[in-house]
């Protein structure tokens, strides 16, 4: 099970807003046993949209958007989805519902209703937060830039994602720098490859440097195994291994 | 003149580290006149790497990587780049003699010494942190992850960019929603286009939902006229507008 995140406006390409949507969406498809492959931040342009949203929606499971749903002129995300898929665009009637029920008569303007413009045959994602709703067509879910209320439609839908095992991680740090365990890291993740993924990490805390080593898998007992080779290393080379991440 | 930045690393797809390099590269190129065009986030793996800097550097002026150059097995990206190009890699002599200069001769082993392992052809970026240096090979720039190595080989090598004139921005914000505002500024937006690019900005303040309008425009006359439209059209709102963000 794998997905594609597309962070989708000018403002995280200019540097003005750091983007805060993939590290959440990340750790949360770790959760559920997906496995986010790629990622990509490009610019509310239609003919990138449309291009990025097509090639990684044949190549993954599933494809998230952040940004760009929003009522004002720079907000073209719906309209290049639809482009995407080759489908039309228009008001759906469930989603001007929803900002009828929430918006007095005289805020609800053209502008407004403009987030009620979703493409044709898409399903709406419920926005618990602002109302505005997101979408999703086929394997592509489009949810809205501001943090907060991505995240609370990616809870609305996690539920129908289909996830596998999730990774079990075990962290073990040391004060040793990566070099000088790399040789024995390596001799370790051939010893247990594929089974075992090991990332390393250098750190600088407590005036010191050290590396925190990350082992993810899916088998419990190569996991154990080869986490326990490295703590073996670790006290082999005179330092105590530390269990997770130093504070 | 534009740019695409590739973020290499397993840790930050599953959520382990949160990226910190690309808001810090977008700052600088947007305020060396460089156009940040696009970013993608890909994991150590060999295939990926290659085709994403193919993919890149063939349709942007400057490709920047960050990550995956350290010591351990799981640092892939030089030889991945060696392979983009289709060209050799070995021990650098210039790489081997800053790690010996910088290294007592005990710590120096095999591992470490990977870090001088530079494609052919390539010329070496000064890493004035910890030393092990960066390289870049034609259009492409290839930086270490650690977010203060990162940061200093940038500017090692910022002076030899060419940029354009920078855009110049001006920031006003307004306690009125983006629904408010936006039809407003979509004409402002169509009066002033493509001189004056426009983006919009919700946020919640003090209690207050706001919006924040950025004009980005590389025409300082076209600039202050937008940007004054849109002070005249917060004032008949019924609201004064801010300078700049709201803190």
């Amino acid at each position: 099970m794998t997905a594609c995140m597309l962070v989708i406006g000018n403002e995280v390409l200019s540097g003005r807003t750091p983007d805060r949507n993939l590290n959440h969406v990340a750790r949360r498809l770790s959760e559920l046993g997906i496995e986010l492959r790629e990622a990509r931040v490009i610019p509310d342009d239609e003919a990138m949209i449309v291009a990025a949203v097509n090639e990684t929606r044949a190549r993954y499971r599933y494809v998230f958007t952040s940004g760009g749903i929003g009522p004002t002129h720079d907000d073209i995300t719906a309209d290049s989805i639809a482009r995407a898929f080759g489908v039309g665009i228009g008001h759906h009637p469930d989603a001007v519902a929803v900002l009828r029920a929430n918006y007095p008569p005289e805020m609800l303007n053209e502008a407004r209703l403009r987030m009620a413009r979703i493409p044709e045959g898409a399903s709406l994602v419920k926005n618990p937060v602002s109302h505005a709703p997101g979408f999703r067509v086929e394997n592509v879910y489009v949810f809205a830039g501001v943090p907060a209320i991505m995240q609370a439609m990616f809870e609305e839908i996690a539920h129908e994602l289909e996830g596998g095992a999730p990774a079990e991680s075990v962290t073990i740090s040391c004060f040793l720098g990566e070099g000088a365990v790399a040789e024995r890291l390596r001799a370790i993740q051939e010893e247990w490859r594929p089974a075992v993924e090991i990332g390393s990490y250098p750190f600088y805390r407590k005036k010191r440097y050290g590396t925190s080593i990350v082992f993810r898998s899916r088998d419990p007992g190569a996991l154990g195994a080869a986490a326990a080779s490295f703590r073996a290393t670790v006290r082999e080379l005179g330092e105590e291994p530390v269990e997770g991440e130093v504070a």
